[in-house]
């Protein structure tokens, strides 16, 4: 019986190189003829969305950073200083920032794109970060953005995000979903010691313990998530319906993707998860997901920089199916 | 103390990014700056050297490819066709090939370096696999290889190899100079099932046990290498002497490092470890040279494939420590 994927399998077989020597590659190449439903596919117009947004939790003291640093960054992606920045430029990556929710008010600029939803979210300490109602704004807002990333030509979209706090909202949103103990999914963030961690992981079992009984996906990303996690969700959601490639990221954009999987199953068929982070959850997050991340560089940065990093791997695994000879066009003898 | 270790650490720490959030590229970055003894470090000119040779071993069945395919991909390389072709194009990095030792008659063309010594080794059951003279011989001409190559104002350069039979020659290298039993360095190569694994471990324990009591680098090198090895590691040494940058792919090129940095300890301060190696020796070797690999893509494929795939992110480190701002310059809060 002939199947694409059987045909994308012999195909990369009969490549110049021994059955498999091109490893991960060549099951990237796979999984994305398979999405693009071709023996030959391209990645067009790669793009890396960055959504920021703040926390109301940031006020609680578990971040290294005070909250100001998401607006500081916002306007540091603006002026093409921050490292995903120097990555897309490097590759050829287009990026977007996204202002979800940050507590700042930005001059209006063209370069900016404005989807904030208020100056932050609340603090869940107290009450749900979001109403369902502000949930509903941020898919809407994101599927309009990702349907103008689309109307460019993009197939291939990478998963960002900035907003002090938002490793909280993950540790939890992974607590809840993958019923995994909160300690196991709390980390260091940014950069807290010993102390400060003790502290955080108090401050979010609290805030556990007043939300304990939610299941539900959505509910739960109302509940501890940021406006830029809840955009990033409504975004991936949108690419995969537009059947574009899904780059993601690191502990936090890996959270949001966990929502988007369980809202969406299939949705893993789309999805690259292109770095292991640093912080402490995102092994086992991985595990949950029966993910395996390109890239192991030690890096816990956000903003995307693990998309930006790892597309040229993907790109290699797109080339060596259009480009390399086979044995047969080669003259070259099979084992 | 002002030292440039100490200033390229501080110019890393004040990038718009917490402490050591880019991981391993912060690493890399370190390094590239101290070995071109600069905090503006620039890749010049990436080239990777394809050596390829004939091995008399192979007609003792240890690959699973018959030797004719050493010449069958030189000539598939010269054609564009091969994933080191793909990825060097890919990423603009200069590609030489070089018959150091081929079995075959090449017709002269512009595009072959030739440095053929003998249209392959010696079979080391029966006697060393060159002589003293072929080996210093191929120590001058890599010179010469890598001289041209740094004139043209290259300072980063990768090490590839095509060779039927080299991982046996590898696997023997590696267990006579970190001594560590055969058996845990010899692996499947392009391919063997296991009782062709037990074939080549049979051949290989009587080819050391003729020669067990050799230590001294040089003679193991000459003894089991190819003459592509032979030229690789004098590639090395050459480079080293004129400060180049060092991309060191999987396990044949890392064996011949093995044997280089034996020669200059030193060397190591300018190599980059590209990618580990499906092949089973590597690991163990990257452990005994205490060398951490920057990917790990299950690829086992040699032709410098591991450095062509890796080049990007080494360029990554590069480019955020000359282009990302600091917290000063972009109005970022430190914590």
């Amino acid at each position: 019986m002939y199947t694409l994927s059987s045909a994308l399998q012999q195909k990369i077989d009969n490549k110049t190189k021994p059955l498999g020597a091109l490893g991960t590659l060549e099951k990237l190449a796979l999984q994305i003829g398979c999405v693009q439903n071709t023996l030959t596919p391209q990645l067009s117009k790669p793009t890396i969305l960055v959504f920021a947004g703040d926390h109301g939790i940031a006020m609680e003291g578990v971040s290294a950073y005070p909250s100001e640093v998401t607006a500081q960054m916002v306007l540091n992606f603006l002026q093409g200083g921050a490292a995903i920045n120097v990555f897309c430029q490097q590759h050829d990556i287009a990026l977007e920032i996204i202002d979800a929710g940050v507590n700042y008010d930005f001059p209006p600029q063209s370069q900016l794109i404005n989807a904030k939803i208020a100056k932050g979210t609340h603090n869940y300490l107290f009450e749900a970060a979001m109403t369902a109602a502000e949930l509903n704004l941020c898919f809407e807002k994101a599927d309009a953005i990702v349907e103008t990333v689309f109307q460019r030509g993009c197939n291939l979209i990478g998963f960002g995000e900035m907003g002090i706090g938002n490793t909280s909202s993950a540790s939890l949103i992974m607590s809840q979903l993958c019923e995994i103990p909160l300690a196991k999914c709390v980390g260091r963030g940014t950069g807290l010691n010993d102390e400060q961690l003790q502290h955080k992981l108090a401050q979010l079992t609290q805030a556990q313990n007043h939300y304990s009984n939610l299941t539900d996906a959505k509910t739960i990303l109302a509940t501890f998530g940021g406006f830029e996690m809840a955009q990033l969700c409504g975004a991936m959601l949108a690419a995969y319906q537009k059947n574009m490639l899904l780059m993601i990221d690191g502990f936090i954009a890996s959270a949001v993707f966990l929502v988007a999987q369980h809202l969406e199953p299939r949705i893993q068929a789309n999805a690259i998860f292109c770095h292991l982070s640093e912080e402490q959850g995102h092994q086992l997050l991985l595990d949950y997901l029966n993910a395996k991340p390109l890239l192991q560089l030690g890096m816990r940065l956000g903003e995307g920089t693990g998309c930006a990093v790892a597309y040229p791997i993907i790109n290699s695994a797109v080339t060596f199916l259009n480009q390399m000879a086979s044995f047969d066009s080669a003259g070259v003898s099979k084992c």
